[in-house]
């Protein structure tokens, strides 16, 4: 990729987060060897690839850092593609900066974020769509999100690409056909059908992709869920067992840490995010104060929403939540059923939220209402904004190129639209060219070490 | 080591600390290879020792977990002395909760803190003193406590000790020999001038080793530094200055992280403690309020006193202070020098605290204070309390083993201080009889993962 200003220098950084009994240090590049060979007597040119190794590592005045296991990966057989060395040393980040400052000293550079996954792009290790991957890998909190960030990575997305980038290619020939045989007026129209054929097959795709978006967000972002009515009636109460049920199934693995998501559970592996719930957790209080607006605000950004009834005269305002919740998912449930004695309600879940009665049953019916068909690691999910513009510039080409054939605009025109398409598409993989913005966008949101 | 509990089964731990880019998560037992042969094809019994391979991880229905690298250590040549493969994936908390619930649906055991260590101890890898400076060396946060940590790691409290122990051997011996001849009365006399020269030899150097504690005790906790003088005279923005200027020298290096240890600063790798700041840090008028028994209390716990003064009527009570601070080093610092114009004062350090003005001056001088010889990796300080309660024990029988021969005790008697001597430094590396309970007491303060 002669194209692109591939560093040529040798870069190292932390690759493990502090504080644990064990740290990783990463170098790559050129010079890795070499910079680290000054550093232990356990490697050296003749070294093996992919061997680890038990050594102590000094620093110049021979003065000893730290008992180290370093691990050889030879050019192009690494995850950058060039010479790389993970150090792997006691988890003290003393001794992680102490280890840094040798190997700048030797003469290494330390990795701007996203520098080592950047330089496996640029080596040709990974398209673009697989390179985002690894980030949203590493920030993915349940299985659903796992699952399309590891589909991304491993290529489902490119190999999408690459067969609709086929049909383009087979689409342009089929022009180009026709362009070489315009005098013939017949064979002009047989070809048009096919073609049109093509297309629209094309087009549909790509739609299919753009749409798949918004699941993409869902799914990474949690699906927003409001819980809605009035005050007293046990929100707060509710949403605190949710949680708790929540922790309870995750702390069943001891000795995992999991980054606390305030007011976010998994349900069957899909996050769903209750939105505004801050509110909620207030002082009744507090909630009178902001008043009815609050609820307006949450009920427009939620996907799904849960309306909470204490008795069956709250019923009566059916009518007009349904007309507030118009195109969400709506779970009407009935609190405190071991207070009041009513009577079963078709759609009405009955609960009692102070004691968790029924709340699985509500879990089952808010995964339900998610609609997310059962995810496999095949299905292509877009989750990235940058992916989804791409997708809607091509559709958008794509829907030219139809109603160019369509209306019988001549092949030259049609040409142009098709390779406005193809171009939009290799932005996605970053196969054409790829500006320094898109590359520094992409690779600054990465954490250092990747 | 057939006289403890080794356990036999296989025992998995996340290593890494949570939400690096890279993750480790460790294997060791019996069945290490074939629990995780089950999970990739890259690891059987026929992969070689060191090797490290790049594979998918899979779950039990087959679905792809992660991209790891796997390296496998084939015992007793890894860190626990058995066969160990350590994981290297993505560093998110849920690719590393995935992996362990496999893990242990496969057959692994969750460790407990410090449970690899234990092993690495209980398979004969170290002694109980180099186990210990595993953790010890991962707490380190400066170059001072690190290189103790490192040499004991490395062998040099053991060394010593065996040493130590082979005079007491040869005492042993050499007393035996005179039980065997005890019929020559005066071949009795020439021995004993030999004997009392070799025990003393041993006290001498058991008691500079349990000295080291107290130097140990500062590396590892800090030196206790106490600032004091009247109400505005600028102890806070002095402390602050001090903060300010250690944090700028730490963050040369970027990308590193360090925990933040609050009002503590490294000067040449020693680290400085300021005791009772969190009173000096509040408004004036707080610490009017708690008065001068504050300044009694951090004097006392300090080993460097700080004596700050505006001018020169504040010398009036250097008297006062100097019998406040009996035993401590004090250090006398005038500040302000940017506002009044005073003459220069032997022992006394001008400062302007608010510019930073002489603040490297005043370093220089609190690190000598610290009267610590420059240290080098080859010193043995103790910084264990169990250590030093063991030398202290150690030290008293040597003492009782030195009278015995003065006092012309027959060597039946000697010999049993001898042997106490010699079991209470044994205790130290855990070479004889070491009780569950005491190392219960030592990994349990270890990081879960080492």
């Amino acid at each position: 990729m002669d194209n692109y200003n591939v560093n040529n220098d040798t870069i190292c950084a932390i690759a493990t987060a502090p504080a644990g009994a064990l740290g990783v240090i990463r170098v790559s590049g050129k010079e890795a060897i070499s910079i680290v060979s000054v550093m232990c007597k356990a490697i050296s040119d003749d070294t093996l690839a992919n061997t680890s190794h038990f050594t102590t590592l000094r620093n110049k005045n021979d003065e000893i850092i730290d008992e180290v296991v370093v691990t050889l990966f030879r050019a192009p057989h690494s995850y950058t593609g060039e010479d790389v060395i993970e150090l792997s040393c006691h988890g003290s980040s003393y001794i992680m900066k102490t280890i840094l400052e040798q190997l700048v000293e030797q003469g290494c550079r330390m990795a701007q974020p996203g520098e080592f996954t950047q330089r496996a792009f640029l080596n040709g290790k990974m398209d673009l769509s697989q390179a985002e991957a690894v980030a949203d890998l590493i920030a993915a909190h349940n299985k659903a999100s796992h699952n399309v960030a590891l589909s991304q990575l491993r290529g489902n997305v490119s190999s999408e690409l690459s067969l609709l980038r086929e049909k383009l290619l087979k689409l342009t020939s089929l022009l180009e056909l026709e362009l070489d045989f315009s005098d013939h007026e017949d064979l002009e129209f047989a070809d048009r059908v096919e073609l049109l054929d093509i297309a629209q097959t094309i087009e549909k795709r790509i739609c299919t992709l753009a749409k798949s978006f918004e699941t993409g967000q869902a799914l990474k972002q949690g699906i927003p869920v409001a819980i809605i009515g009035k005050t007293n009636v046990g929100k707060s109460t509710l949403l605190n067992q949710l949680l708790k049920d929540d922790r309870a199934i995750v702390s069943d693995v001891h000795g995992t840490t999991r980054d606390t998501i305030e007011d976010n559970i998994d349900i069957n592996g899909i996050n769903f995010r209750f939105i505004d719930t801050a509110g909620i957790r207030q002082t009744s209080d507090e909630i009178e104060k902001i008043g009815i607006n609050r609820t307006y605000q949450a009920v427009e950004k939620a996907r799904i929403i849960i309306w909470m009834i204490e008795n069956d005269n709250d019923l009566a305002e059916y009518e007009e939540i349904k007309k507030l919740t118009e195109g969400k998912k709506l779970i009407v449930v009935r609190n405190k059923i071991d207070k009041t004695k009513s009577e079963k309600l078709p759609d009405v879940i009955d609960i009692a939220a102070k004691y968790g009665t029924n709340i699985q049953q509500l879990e089952r019916e808010i995964y339900n209402a998610a609609e997310l068909t059962e995810l496999d690691n095949n299905d292509i999910i877009i989750t990235s904004a940058r992916h989804y513009e791409a997708l809607t510039h091509a559709q958008k080409s794509i829907n030219n190129v139809i109603s160019g054939i369509e209306s019988q605009l001549s092949g030259d025109l049609i040409s142009e639209d098709l390779r406005q398409t193809l171009y939009y598409l290799a932005e996605i993989t970053g196969g054409q060219i790829t500006t320094e913005e898109t590359l520094s966008n992409i690779f600054k949101n990465f954490c250092i070490g990747k």
